[in-house]
């Protein structure tokens, strides 16, 4: 039988009406044909509550027992799902991680798959059950102790069981329709996509387009698991909802698939740092050691040669997540101290706004950068730092024209037509 | 190290707070030397949701999924409670059934041990772990799904781990400081017991005090665990509570330890049964079918050779749990109708009280009976049916003297007194 999986996130099975839900829709997919493998989060709010009573119990939170705590809500909604397919005449039970066993590290909290062996979900499919209900975000160490992926990481899971069966596809059930070309809260001229091709969700899902976490997207693309998002709520078919997918079968080309934002991004400035060989990675290694996620990085031009004591100076611009500045400003100042490299001073700005367009097409066609750049200043929207990767070009600008950049890039890049 | 197990129960670790109770009660007895092994119930209230949930989802419910989504809330409190301890310093890690393991039957909602290997647990111990917490209720079959033991399976848990470690005590934390002699809403005489024997017990728990369950003393006998409960919710040492143990530990030997009473008992008599070899097993086989739990019997004299028909008649009564009159009742109907035996009617009557003096000192002490039979008598109580064992005897009286006639039975046997 060709295998199918299905990941239903805490939305999705908020309740006892929205389990019944998606048991009819995984009862249809077992009328075509498909060995199905489900995979569940935790009940909406049940994650969060179980995290909470761990933080208000212990400071250090020891993290294996974090995990045998918090990996508790997916057991209960697998149970829930396998009884109620039960009930609907579908022969089902459910797996929890251990027994799977979906073997991981032992990096409790963020732990990462070594193996998921076929063997025990084959037998019973073999026996006659047509659904595999699996608890996702979890799994096993070598130690025997319960392990969790982090957050997000039932989608990772789903992706992992449908590299390890073969599955024709991996389809993530969620809250919205499928991946857009922009946030349909900022312009409502936002179009649904019907394909997108892995390398730009992963630089979408990066970029903020919260649909799909980066590492599912990542496993898929290694793995060419064809996953395909769709909304829980909606009656679905075979053409609903968004497919991530190889480029290859992707038939419509288009130059920009989307444009993301993020205003969750800050620019910070070292002012006047010597220009010397080995000053970048002076900078850059104390910022990674802090835990800073520096994203986008842009040297301006040596004042050569200053005239006050004839040495090379140059400013120093890098963005990170705003929640990360106060780490990076004591880890300047501690390099510093320690004498690494002196710097005038530390410009903060906390006010901008990531702006990016996305898409595989940018790889042949010249002038996606110029047509960016022409748009925004159309609308006077000034750009501080410019970055860009094979399939991608961001900007960072002041955030309140977030809006209007979004805006005027989708209308540049026709990305409401389709085609 | 000598090894102490430690029960608490769901009200004893209903939140946050007492579980920080309860973690201070095991750091004292670390504190004294002792390995410890606490077993934990869900936080109170969570089993009867996931109980809800279950029964909602499903109206069948498969047994092993009913047990993979109830067993859940125990693992949490596990979790939480490992954590606290380190909180306060105390090296402790929690298991779930299948880690220890506890092997179980696959008699899923009410499995039985098996075994218990000491390895793993043995392993963390010689370490340095001073402290595990194990997930009560629950097991693991041979076929790797969860168990569980059913309702109350975490006192039998406490008790087989303490028979398998070779514990000194196993200490019952509940909601009680001890048992009594009666029910103190009863009667304020009610005095606690120091120590009561084994056999005791099993009575008293069998009859409605609800301190321990008849399983974990049953098992608590077979292997000699010297059991105590007593309160969570007071400070405590080594003579707090009440020691549950071999009567030979038992210095002051009353004849009557205790007076037990329950509510939930109804009488039925089949009236003019034909006295025949075999009609009690023709009777009480399709009863023991249908699952009643039928306690008492008492066959009345027969009427030798009714004049109408020169055939023996008899009236047979017994008793059973209130909640399965309507089955018995219908046992009895489906009975007849297939031609076992004749009856002239059912009488039920529910509207009884089952009124019990406990005690191992009746073995060598004759009087008993009378003295019972004259202080209800004294009180102008009717006696409807009798039963006795040997360390029991037990009578059905109207409901509304059931009050009464504990008050009187207490004072008849001078209960209020020690030694």
């Amino acid at each position: 039988m060709p295998v199918l999986v299905m990941k239903f996130g805490g939305t999705s099975v908020a309740d006892l009406a929205r389990i019944e839900n998606v048991a009819r829709k995984v009862l249809r997919e077992v009328d075509r044909g498909f060995d199905v493998i489900v995979i569940v989060s935790a009940m909406s709010g049940k994650t969060n509550e179980l995290v909470g009573w761990v933080e208000s119990t212990s400071k250090l939170y020891d993290a294996p027992e974090y995990d045998a705590v918090t990996s508790s809500g997916e057991n209960v909604t697998a149970g829930l799902m396998a009884l109620r397919l039960q009930e609907i005449g579908v022969p089902a039970r459910s797996w929890q991680g251990w027994q799977v066993p979906i073997n991981t590290t032992s990096a409790h909290g963020s732990a990462r798959f070594i193996s998921i062996p076929r063997e025990n979900i084959d037998a019973k499919f073999a026996e006659g059950f047509k659904v595999a209900v699996v608890a996702g975000f979890q799994g096993v160490s070598a130690e025997g102790r319960i392990t969790t992926l982090g957050r997000g990481g039932s989608d990772t899971t789903a992706v992992a069981f449908a590299a390890a069966f073969g599955a024709v596809r991996c389809d993530i059930y969620t809250d919205v329709d499928g991946v857009y070309t922009t946030d349909p809260r900022i312009t409502s001229k936002a179009r649904k996509l019907d394909r997108i091709a892995y390398e730009e969700m992963l630089e979408l899902a990066s970029l903020g387009a919260k649909v799909l976490q980066t590492r599912s997207v990542e496993l898929a693309m290694r793995y060419k698991v064809r996953l395909r998002v769709l909304s829980s709520f909606e009656d679905s078919d075979d053409t609903s909802g968004t497919l991530v997918c190889d480029e290859d079968e992707i038939m419509e080309s288009k130059v920009v698939s989307g444009v993301a934002h993020s205003r969750d991004e800050a620019k910070l400035t070292l002012v006047r740092v010597e220009d010397r060989p080995g000053i970048a990675a002076a900078i850059f290694g104390p910022l990674a050691d802090a835990g800073v996620n520096v994203d986008m990085i842009v040297q301006n031009i040596s004042d050569l040669e200053h005239p006050a004591d004839k040495r090379a100076y140059t400013d120093m611009t890098f963005s990170c997540p705003t929640n990360q500045v106060l780490r990076a400003q004591k880890a300047m100042e501690d390099a510093r101290s320690a004498g690494l490299f002196a710097f005038a001073n530390l410009v903060v700005d906390s006010d901008v706004a990531k702006i990016s367009v996305v898409g595989i097409g940018m790889r042949s066609h010249a002038g996606v950068a110029a047509k960016m750049f022409s748009a925004l200043a159309a609308e006077n929207v000034n750009i501080k730092v410019i970055a860009t990767s094979e399939i991608k070009i961001s900007v960072l600008i002041d955030r309140k024209y977030m809006e209007l950049a979004v805006q005027a890039l989708h209308d540049a890049f026709d990305l409401d037509k389709v085609g």
